[in-house]
């Protein structure tokens, strides 16, 4: 097949270390001649903020942070730093913290330093989000992708180990779905599969061990290039899925996530031979089905649909609902058939080998 | 061991279609509203480029292109862009002509678009050079950066399969030093390791076939991530030894390239076996070793240094002149003693197992 592909790489710089984060902040902030740096951080993790940027000079500290980001909060956020005269915004914290930092870098064109704290993955995207009248607004613009993003273990470890191999599940479904996602292409195919390679590795270190710095290291590590991948290639159907089941039948998001990765990963796989050689390369297994089964095991990860909440009755409407969003070029071709078999083999927790 | 990097990721947009060139380079002007184009080729592929640019509109054609970028050519290319109120650089060529158009950038800060007809790489590195009085001066500088590169095969043509296989070995070289160059980390490993599985597929079948379209595109694609993932590791051992046998021995690029590689590879693949372990998966064999010998023999590549001009009694002053530019991370610790045996295996073509 021919090779053809359009693929922006957005530009970044990632400083990686566990207990580095205050000294590389520091760095940072010297290097950029910030004189007037606004930081962002949840009441929740001031804490936190508090010991990242003890070397560096605030002028102005804002923890007024909501899920989602809600437009009037954005709105105040923004008026506080440009009466500050901020130059710098540094955000610790999760997705809703940098998100807040991204309102303010929308309309400003301020810099962002972003300084994770769970595996949420925005900090190294293009994409905002706002809320208004709990309506929630995306969009894509440069402006708002931090220009550097510090990572540092130690300021993950007050993650619990379940959430920790939920959210990294959770990447590990945006790296397996950006193989067939619409804008796949080989480059975020790589970088997806050494994701998948990280997160292999990490999540079982983390389950027997929550402070296994190299399982945090690994896992975290995973995350980043799975939101790199998910945002270079977008939804494929796994997650399109999933967003169906979490809105029409308020299902969990990182269990159903959890479930759901398996049966498309089985269906697609033997339609999409080149991802599946990738992604069992990166598992380190014979086959790609394979080696999400045996991570799954060593995860005690959700195995069906029914424990958390959906009811066999609700699948031929689930199907209905999602059919009409399935990418148009998914690998294996989605009928309302193979999509009721997918979503029972799911409810039930039936093998993948034998839908 | 603890996972500590830093890594920039440069911003860069990348449109790869066989045959696309003309119509990507038109989207791009358009989508960009660039009003002054200047389009710099070479005289010898002002054809290519008349091509190319068919579908648009042309303020300046310049194609006063000479190798390493004589400053004062730089120079009058810089005023004619002024004078003209050029907008917006596009550079169809190979390094030289890249080069050029780096040079502008540098001072003007104007955007480039790189079509290349070659696989040099220039197009993906933020590095710049000008030589004056036959001094070549190198630096670093985002501006220069194109901001799309614009690759089809089919501009490739011209490359005669000997010199694209040439090229591509001298790729490969790049991959791989780029493993544990001093700044080597996961992220360009992943990328590099692309670049391997791409290059190893594509070599081949250009070998067979020159015009093999699968197999350019392959070699193409693998060519580009050589140059990301090396710009982001820097020179290993490889590149230091290669550079001072070239300087001091005048012994053509391509042909050390290739044969230099082999014998680093076996000197430093079992102090890394990450790395072995990714060189390996991405030939798809056994060893990193044996992956690269197997490919070797199929690309009939060269095998020794005395084939090439230089003499065994070399050997003693290249170890002293090698010796103080070795990385000083290097996985393998080097010394006068593995280094000599290194370059004498090199020089007679032995089997890189029994050295």
């Amino acid at each position: 097949m021919d090779l053809v592909f359009d693929h922006d790489t957005l530009g970044q710089r990632v400083l990686f270390g566990s207990g580095k984060a205050a000294e590389n902040l520091a760095a940072e902030v010297a290097r950029r001649r910030a004189r007037a740096v606004m930081l962002i951080a949840s009441e929740a993790e001031m804490q936190i903020a508090a010991s990242v940027s003890s070397d560096i000079e605030i002028a102005l500290t804002y923890h007024d942070v909501a899920p989602h980001v809600p437009l009037e909060k954005a709105e105040k956020a923004r008026a506080a730093a440009a009466e500050a005269g901020i130059d710098l915004l540094v955000c610790v914290g999760g997705g809703s913290t940098t998100g807040l930092a991204k309102a303010i870098a929308m309309t400003s064109r301020l810099p962002i330093i972003a300084v994770p704290t769970t595996y949420a993955g925005s900090e190294a995207t293009n994409v905002w989000g706002l809320t208004e009248a709990s309506r929630k607004t995306t969009g894509v613009d440069d402006a708002v992708l931090p220009r550097t993003v510090i990572y540092d273990v130690e300021l993950t470890y007050s993650l619990p180990a379940e959430l920790s191999v939920a959210s990294g599940l959770n990447a590990l479904a945006h790296c397996i779905d950006s193989m067939w996602a619409p804008r796949a292409d080989p480059i975020n195919q790589a970088l997806a599969a050494e994701g998948i390679r990280a997160l292999s590795h990490g999540l079982p270190l983390i389950k027997v061990d929550p402070r296994n710095r190299r399982g945090r290291e690994q896992a975290l590590y995973g995350a980043y290039l799975s939101a790199v991948a998910f945002a270079s290639a977008g939804s494929g159907l796994h997650h399109k899925i999933c967003h169906v089941l979490g809105g029409a039948y308020n299902m969990p998001h990182a269990e159903t996530h959890a479930v759901v990765l398996t049966y498309v990963l089985a269906l697609n796989a033997p339609a999409a031979p080149e991802a599946a050689t990738r992604i069992a390369a990166a598992f380190g297994s014979e086959t790609a089905v394979e080696g999400l089964s045996s991570l799954r095991e060593k995860l005690d990860a959700p195995r069906a649909l029914k424990d958390y909440g959906l009811a066999e009755t609700d699948l031929p409407e689930a199907g209905r609902l999602i059919l009409p969003v399935v990418p148009p070029l998914n690998p294996t071709p989605v009928t309302q058939e193979n999509l009721q078999q997918l979503l029972h083999a799911a409810w039930a927790g039936t093998e993948p080998g034998n839908i």
